[in-house]
């Protein structure tokens, strides 16, 4: 046994707090139906640090518990949990090192838009609900390798040229990226929910872009509007 | 904090039940698959007032509670409650005061009826289930943007030349109206079984409409015979 | 408040053990996600009797209770309940009339079953599990209107040249029948399921039925060979 | 009553462990959605005899406990057991006797795969999850008639040629293998996960299968690096 990591030490209870987050959304993924076995991983930086908390590798989602999530830094190694870490940290660990304003990524096979990365095609912005959450069509980023890096650089730079906070990875499935661990989260569910519908949508026809004003106007309210602002607790 | 509202004084035995009733059809919504995150939403005339109950914006479903509903007046201002009312406020409010005879109204981008709204094709009534519940086709409505009347407005010109209590509004989802708060949830449950039904029925092959006198038939039983008409308690 | 039927009082244990089971298995038409809000029933008929107990007309399924089910004789009139009786009584009423081996009635609008009924086209046998349940093909039945016998006079015409338990009812949804209420419903769910799968598989490309002779080898080990001869309690 | 076969007396503890553990994973296929009524099965080998223990035929998932499995020799001769073994005996103890390396059989007729099976098109290796968990195309066996030895003979025989734990039963369904219980499980909820991305993914547009490497290099990452490797307890 060595001696731990003194930044866990010293971040034990921002550690505890997120180790809580992660581990509870991962209900989420499979609540909203985007995860199947052990096949999506939700990870958050721990505020205030270059440390991150992610899903053990292979775990079944019903055996998560706080205290199997690992801590890793933000090259992507272990520093505190007794499991092995995801096999996408390198890759998240990249998108925390690239995107200081990134909080937590998201990634999954959901269905409907796991179906529009295998075939490398970006899902168009043809409802209200896409302007709203992504703010355009949601892109696709290339194809790349489990294991390293490659895949955070890939999400990197295909996201550095849109609004959405999410990527289709071709032939691969999705991730996403947010402020906040649900926010990431959100951005996943939003993404299957209109991968679905648009898909749907098209199976009876061909669909037209809504309007680039119309996409902004969306997009503003939704980011600025929407939700509850001060609340009176 | 200023002084309540005197409406809300007056009536507070009417909203605190339309509170309890409108906070709980959020969970068939939940329950029927039609709604994914926070996008739904449900209304309800307090009856014999100038008031409605709706959804807060951008709450999650399992942390509303009656007391999270928000109490407006039909110009679509909050009235009572902590929390800021859902974006739509403005459209159910229109709703209420076009149509005296609606005492609710429900939103939802349930997936295969936003689907055929995406599309903006009115769902063909080719079913005895559509008859029953739509009378025949469920019509699209036109585009329009969140924030203001003008969905609720076109919401309402829409369904005036209608038996169908749902519209598709193009690009954008689903609104249902009811005489009360059961039958617009029952009318939005009912039109994604539909339109998930005819979409998947036009998939392998062409679809012919009913005939007229057979919508009639129907539609007029269902209404009118259909259920239960005197009760034993 | 007038005397009870006769026949109520005399069988007044069969039909409690039959109000029992029938409103326990409309629990399984959910589960198996075949109905939506009331849109299914189950009946079945008191053994030894010219009785039969049905679903109440427009009552939600969790409301549903053992007395909450109607007990009608075999011209679909009432003898006991306090509610009016499913508006498929006069068809379940004379399905039950002109076969006596049928001991129980199922009617749905499950999605992908309606979906080939809309169509009017039967259900090709491809799959040994069409095979071992159906015999055959799924067939189609006539429209007709909902309210009298017509309806169950097209269900018994049509299965009177099948093995099918089940029948697609052009334009409506599905009837099945079986010599108990657990094999009307079983027959109900492994219909969807086919209905789903041959759906799934004709998206791409052309079907081809199985040979004659596996099905009728498929068919008679299921019917005779599958499941559980003689239990040792 | 016979007296015991000698074989459960001396391994009555491993076979209680393997009862319960086999008894357990249907609960897995129900929660997957792979399975309808009583339509898969799941057996396993009992570690260190020529005994193996499987589902009873007919028997609904939630009546099922571990004392109703059914105990069968390689031959698929029931030595234990009150109720009369899967349809499907035969076949998994063909699979058990030609492949000392398999210590579990899966079979179902989850929609997605069985629409490939219907058809009889292999699953194309197109995303990057098929090539971790099946290292290439699912690939299809023989139509063969249910009862005897010939399915599991065409699963075998197909399977030799490929790293893929999942075969498609040509109009019949899925058959998977693992060196465990829950690998074999594992494996037949991926192919359906797998078998309805690559169906919605081709419904709008030609596919094209990953390149030969990159499906070595991730299943060979797949099946070394994932998951845990040693854990600390």
């Amino acid at each position: 046994m060595t001696a731990p990591d003194p930044r866990v030490v010293e971040h034990a209870d921002a550690i505890a707090s997120v180790r809580r987050e992660v581990c509870a959304l991962h209900g989420e993924l499979l609540r909203w139906n985007l995860v199947t076995w052990t096949s999506g991983n939700v990870s958050a930086r721990v505020p205030g640090t270059d440390l991150m908390v992610i899903k053990p590798s292979g775990v079944s989602y019903e055996d998560l518990r706080p205290e199997s999530m690992v801590v890793c830094d933000l090259e992507g190694t272990a520093v505190d949990g007794r499991h092995a870490p995801s096999s996408d940290t390198g890759s998240h660990a990249h998108v925390y090192r690239a995107r200081p304003d990134v909080g937590a990524v998201v990634h999954t096979h959901s269905p409907y838009a796991t179906a529009w990365a295998a075939r490398g095609e970006p899902i168009p912005c043809v409802i209200t609900a896409m302007a709203d959450e992504f703010g355009g069509d949601i892109p696709v980023g290339p194809f790349a390798l489990i294991g390293g890096a490659e895949i955070g650089e890939g999400v990197v730079a295909t996201l550095e040229d849109h609004r959405s906070p999410a990527v289709l990875m071709h032939g691969h499935g999705v991730f996403t990226i947010g402020a906040t661990p649900t926010a990431a989260v959100k951005a996943a569910v939003m993404c299957e929910d209109v991968a679905r519908t648009v898909h749907l949508a098209r199976q009876h026809g061909p669909l037209e872009r809504l309007p680039q004003e119309h996409v902004d106007a969306l997009h503003d309210r939704y980011q600025n509007v929407y939700g509850q602002r001060t609340e009176t607790p």
